[in-house]
């Protein structure tokens, strides 16, 4: 194999933004070959404009046409573990966009299905790239923070308008999503959250308002308490009800406290171990000195196109694969247990989830879900967002 | 009356920080004549270094002995309410220490009698003072923000050592102060949540974590959540455990965003109202423009010396009192539904909160308190606590 053959479904703006990717020559070692999408107009308007393309209405007819080696899946999330597992079944390699699915019982069984494939499978956590959090991670890990004490992710810059959720039949409902800033706005946050840290939480509590801001049945307003198992807490806050927005994540430890905010890295290094002053020292407003430190990072941000083309070039066995598909389960639990709480009125939901519980009560809201008629579907602008988010 | 004598009923560190005041003329119209403190051997100090000054072991003595107008009560605050009511019988003036009491019942009964009295009673609450609180709340009363949509306070840099719970056998008990962070460190923070946004929570749901980073029985690390009257929600965060931690006090409204940080407040002023901007706008990307303004203040930041100075002045009818005493039930309020919300495992507690059932669970915690035996009590030094938090 040359150059890895990819296809991509789903050519909405995500969709459309890899296949930019590929025609501006982004991704290393491998070529589009092949697109799928659910809207005839779509594919005409491809084919014209790309007479080489060949064009799918029907995913398993580009699954078995041959002509691609790896697929993107790229379409609303309610699909991803279906379509990414008829890849698996057909030794097709598959990245899967974020989230790797709606419910952790069903990435569940699309990861007991990966490990048994030789194929390559990976999920699009671009913002695993970002220098700034790998960074944060490395520090963790490390230890350099000493004991956990706390975590706080304050991500408010959201916002979205009526508008934004009108433009799409699926979006912000029950059954086509499955949830609302949880699922389609927060899963690289809530991926961030676990790897930085390199655990997940123990149990959440958590308080969500359903169509606070918006005419709509999910929730976009949230407020979620974690408990992890040294004893740590953290809260995640996220809304599209507000502008301007906050994006800040603090993590504080014993040893000093790291804080992402507006694209940079500070660490607030402390002199001596803040807990062993607690417990040692004599003097009753004793405080440990600290350093602000601007901290440095490889300035390596590669994000999309630094994914797929490490992808490739694992396919073709020239590097190892950043990021196991598998761990895609871990944002997607999260954000079931949060939902799981707000569902019960903020009760204590223990991680891992009742994944039988939490698909029961799915099930019954998407039984009432309304659906959306008369939507005329576009590919939106998205440049502001790509701009200000980097997603 | 040329100047109101002020006596000051318990001479720890905070009644030694107002006698310093009046000793360096910084209370107008005012001097002090007296002071009360259980312990003989800091009269004894006290006395030989201020001869004029008239000496009480017993309160009641110093009301009693017509050499004061008015007194400061700056005991532990589990005598608060009980002190300031042997003052309102006697037609004595009063300051309160911060808090007003341990909970909301006594405070209520002290206010009840307050209403009845001729004299003058206030709080002090020196941080109303403060030109930054000030101007956010004639920000927020003004409409500037807009609809309020999110409370956030993180004040988590009140660490103190184990060496400080151990300098005192009432600190950090059921007992003698009825709680442990919220009540101790953080009255002037809870004051401030509603008298800046002018309106308390219609409901608390808190997570405490007791002795969690010291060998105490009271709590040390809070995460509350607020529901406001008109949706709007809040977090409020706390700890003694952290260093360095964070003071960050952030409100956003539709029109924009209050944020108060390292003694700096920023306005982010929205061209247009965000909550319109969503509902009528037709791009599904669109967001409304801000500007970032350093806000301006008068720069007055009086303190206690100012409280003290305004007290003594209103007494002599030269000036209107800046703090009703009666408003010290509030921040109590606050603390008390937070703290009944944490003994009942993060169920919702509305305000206001049920006053029987939070005494009933604190008596019940009082009759099991540890006592604290062998403490030898000195004055503290708070230089460090002060220059970082002009408390």
């Amino acid at each position: 194999m040359g150059k890895v053959r990819f296809g991509i479904v789903g050519m909405g703006n995500q969709g459309t933004h890899y296949a930019n990717l590929f025609g501006d020559g982004k991704i290393k070692d491998a070529e589009l070959t092949a697109v799928c999408d659910g809207s005839e107009a779509r594919l005409a308007d491809l084919k014209s404009a790309f007479p080489k393309l060949h064009c799918y209405l029907n995913p398993v007819s580009m699954m078995e046409d041959g002509k691609v080696d790896a697929i993107i899946v790229s379409t609303p999330h309610a699909f991803h573990t279906s379509i990414v597992k008829e890849c698996l079944r057909r030794n097709l390699h598959v990245v899967c966009d974020k989230p790797a699915g709606v419910y952790a019982k069903e990435v569940r069984e699309m990861n007991e299905l990966a490990a048994k494939t030789p194929v390559k499978f990976t999920m699009m956590f671009n913002q695993r790239t970002n220098c700034i959090y790998k960074k944060m991670r490395e520090m963790v890990l490390g230890g350099e923070l000493g004991q956990l004490q706390r975590v706080a992710w304050v991500i408010t810059d959201w916002f979205r308008t009526q508008a934004y959720y009108n433009a799409r039949n699926w979006r912000a409902t029950w059954k086509g999503e499955g949830g609302g800033v949880l699922i389609n706005q927060c899963p690289h946050q809530l991926d961030l959250l676990q790897w930085v840290i390199g655990e997940m939480p123990k149990s959440v509590r958590a308080f969500c308002h359903y169509g606070k801001w918006h005419d709509i049945e999910v929730e976009d307003d949230v407020t979620a308490y974690f408990e992890y198992e040294n004893g740590a807490t953290g809260t995640f806050i996220t809304t599209t009800g507000e502008a301007p927005g906050t994006n800040r994540f603090e993590i504080s430890g014993s040893k000093g406290k790291l804080l992402c905010e507006n694209d940079n890295l500070f660490f607030y290094k402390n002199e001596r171990d803040a807990l062993d002053v607690s417990k040692n020292s004599d003097k009753g407003f004793d405080i440990p000195e600290f350093e602000k430190i601007e901290v440095e990072t490889d300035g390596e941000n590669l994000q999309h196109a630094g994914v797929l083309s490490n992808f490739a070039r694992a396919i073709l066995g020239k590097e190892a694969l950043w990021i196991d598909g598998a761990e895609g389960i871990k944002g997607v639990e999260l954000m079931n247990a949060i939902m799981l709480s707000g569902w019960k009125d903020g009760q204590k939901v223990n991680i891992p989830v009742n994944e039988d519980e939490y698909l029961k009560i799915l099930k019954q809201k998407q039984a009432l879900s309304r659906v959306k008629t008369g939507v005329e579907e576009k590919v939106e602008d998205v440049s502001v967002t790509y701009k200000k988010k980097k997603s």
